[in-house]
């Protein structure tokens, strides 16, 4: 089986015993060697391919009944490094002590083991899942960037090191990198996933979210991530809505280039999209957010920050301290936006007939360099409402980097979200070839 | 079994088969006819006694064998009503509809619940558990306040209408109402009990306590309701430390006088009782602690309050309006504040040799009247710190009201703690009589 197989895939090959866990585990370490020392994808550990032939091997043991494995039997995954996870330390891309930093293992991270995966080892986050970039590069082209928060887990599911990737999205950190390096990206509803064990950033707006190469997989996934997974079985095509407007606007025109091309094959697959004009007031949702989360990350930081201040990169230390700043006042009101902007979203969806918003997953491809991590502004208003939102690969550019599309919908319905989802994936690929 | 036996007891003959569930619960039947309409505990449930005999008797039904039984088998519990309780509403004793205000069954319910206990009810308590009093009267005497906000679970296990009920202490509302209604008090280390499923008041100050009638019920309890419970079994005397200074100075003439009698009866019983300045800027910790609790209330309250801020008490509103006012950076240095307190306050036990500090529960007995549930000022740092705190019944004044002694010790020696709270109440009843 290739490295680089889809989850869903990865996940009923090891589970039917057609390949086993121990040579999965050496196919990713062959992946690994060739390609990681570009990518940078993983924090490092002395004896990981070790420690994972031992733990496929215990699982082999274990179940050796085809009906008994669980359903993420034997897959390797990544953790993004703000996640606790039991046998690792967490370093959150800073420089703080790991000591500084220990918690109980993520629930996300619980729900995979007990699904019979095994940890292929910890992923790049920019410190403290903000804005300073870690060494990863993107797979499509290492001269840019593979967006951020969650660097790595985007990285590694693109460069085929591993078929899952946890990450997390505060403000534009799943949805962003899966579009830069053309994988699908999934930050469900607020709350969805549980996200106790994960470092917080803000908390009114965290959200735990993860990366495949496939809807399928991502599916996959999410029944086994989420609290209460309810399967769906939609078969009527969705209404898609275009949000026009200073929100669309902010997208580059190589992002709003690709985008037109997106809406338009879709059209030509027998979609009905529909140019509707949203969120008007972008730039105030915009402000509100990064205030509220600057305001958090304070509060989230206030004891590390007391006692490790120095160890902070600028831009973060400079963010605490805007948050320190901010009148509590200011931060009830912005919480209590997040469900007037969910209201407005869903009220003009009901009133224009709109399923799914289709919409840039970040600007443009991704840009050059690896000192920016990419502006998530694109990404935003939906991580604020906490409205579902599954990034999908697109096209890619004449510079051969990917531009991805995102779908987005209503409080809680993810499960209908990823069931449009893959039908819009297949649509964009069966009118102009296998771009998904 | 009459209806007052304390918890450890009941639990005994319960699980033993001495006594059946069906009956016990008549027996409260029987008490709470008798007494709840002069205390009004419990919030009013039109078919209680029938639903009880019913979960009573579906108890029976699946624990033939005395061996199977849980540790707390057919046992009635009262529930503060700012925890989510399956099947019942919760109102917060506020005027909110309960629609605004579901939320899973808490955890520490759940885990009651899965060691066989049966829910009593939804007990009293004031506003949000601010300070907005109920219609709760103190058992010993109906003139006077229970204390708040843990009102009517102080109340009800102190009238004999269950062996234990749960309440909350974001202040001093475990300990101050337990030493006004003569009950014991637990209020754990910061954390210890899971605190999922309850209103939120001030988070990083919130913690679940409960009430009992003695010891070794509030042991019992704790080792359910804990999520790490661990058995201990010292046997050394404890080193005694009285907080002399601006703190100890906060109670009132009856209340000092009370504990100067608590004191010279531990040290009649042999006890080392050191005397040792400590709090001297208390006034500073309980300004800090204030604009703690009016913050975070603020934000606990933002989306509530901005939909429904009509039908808050004024007491509580005030508060979140202070709330909104302060800066996010007087915020963190609040929480931050908290771990600095800790160190000081263990610091201190190191340098004097000290295991458990002793201070009044509460600065004198319950005042008259139910307007006002007392001032929590003897428990407020102990929460602030994140201390655990026991508050042991230890004497009774002229006027026949109770007075408690308030016990505290290092941050996460709970288990110890409890050991050394029952020979310190034993003590106390071997010199003068059985006051616990």
């Amino acid at each position: 089986m290739p490295a680089d197989t889809a989850l869903a895939d990865v996940a009923a090959s090891l589970r039917s015993g057609e390949t086993r866990p121990t040579p999965y585990v050496e196919s990713l370490r062959t992946r690994s060697e060739d390609i990681e020392p570009e990518i940078h994808a993983l924090l490092e550990e002395p004896d990981r391919w070790g420690r994972l032939q031992r733990e496929a091997g215990a699982l082999e043991a274990c179940f050796d009944d085809p009906a008994a494995r669980p359903p993420l039997y034997g897959v390797p995954v990544g953790v993004k490094d703000i996640f606790h996870v039991d046998g690792f330390p967490t370093r959150a891309g800073s420089d703080l002590p790991s000591e500084a930093l220990t918690g109980s293992e993520a629930a996300a991270v619980r729900a995979l083991r007990n699904a019979g995966a095994l940890v292929l080892g910890k992923t790049v986050t920019t410190e403290f899942a903000y804005f300073e970039p870690g060494p990863t590069r993107n797979p499509h082209d290492t001269d840019h960037t593979p967006g951020g928060s969650s660097s790595g887990s985007a990285a590694a599911v693109a460069a085929g090191l591993c078929p899952l990737a946890l990450g997390s999205q505060t403000i534009g950190s799943v949805i962003r990198p899966a579009a830069f390096c053309g994988v699908v990206g999934l930050k469900p509803t607020y709350g969805r996933i549980p996200i106790d064990g994960v470092l917080p950033v803000a908390p009114s707006v965290d959200h735990v979210g993860c990366f495949t190469r496939d809807v399928a997989g991502a599916r996959l996934a999410a029944s086994v991530l989420y609290d209460h997974w309810r399967p769906d079985s939609t078969i009527e095509a969705p209404v898609l809505g275009v949000p026009e407007g200073p929100y669309l606007e902010q997208a580059d025109d190589e992002g709003l280039e690709g985008f037109e091309n997106h809406v338009e094959r879709l059209e030509r697959a027998g979609y009905d999209v529909r140019r509707v004009d949203l969120l008007g007031d972008v730039e105030a949702v915009n402000d509100r957010h990064d205030r509220l989360v600057a305001v958090e990350t304070a509060l989230s930081h206030s004891e590390l920050f007391d006692e490790y201040g120095e160890h902070y990169a600028e831009a973060t230390a400079a963010l605490i301290r805007e948050g320190h700043a901010v009148g509590v006042g200011e931060l009830c009101a912005a919480r209590t936006g997040r469900g007037a902007l969910r209201e407005e979203v869903e009220r003009t969806m009901d009133e224009e007939g709109l399923d799914v918003w289709i919409c840039p997953g970040a600007p443009g491809p991704a840009p050059e360099g690896i000192d920016d991590t990419g502006d998530p502004v694109m990404n935003l208003p939906w991580t604020h409402c906490g409205l579902p939102a599954v990034a999908l690969p697109a096209s890619t550019t004449e510079g051969g980097l990917p531009l991805g599309l995102q779908c987005v919908s209503r409080f809680g319905s993810d499960e209908r979200l990823l069931s449009w989802a893959e039908e819009i994936a297949e649509a964009l690929a069966g009118v102009d070839g296998p771009s998904v």
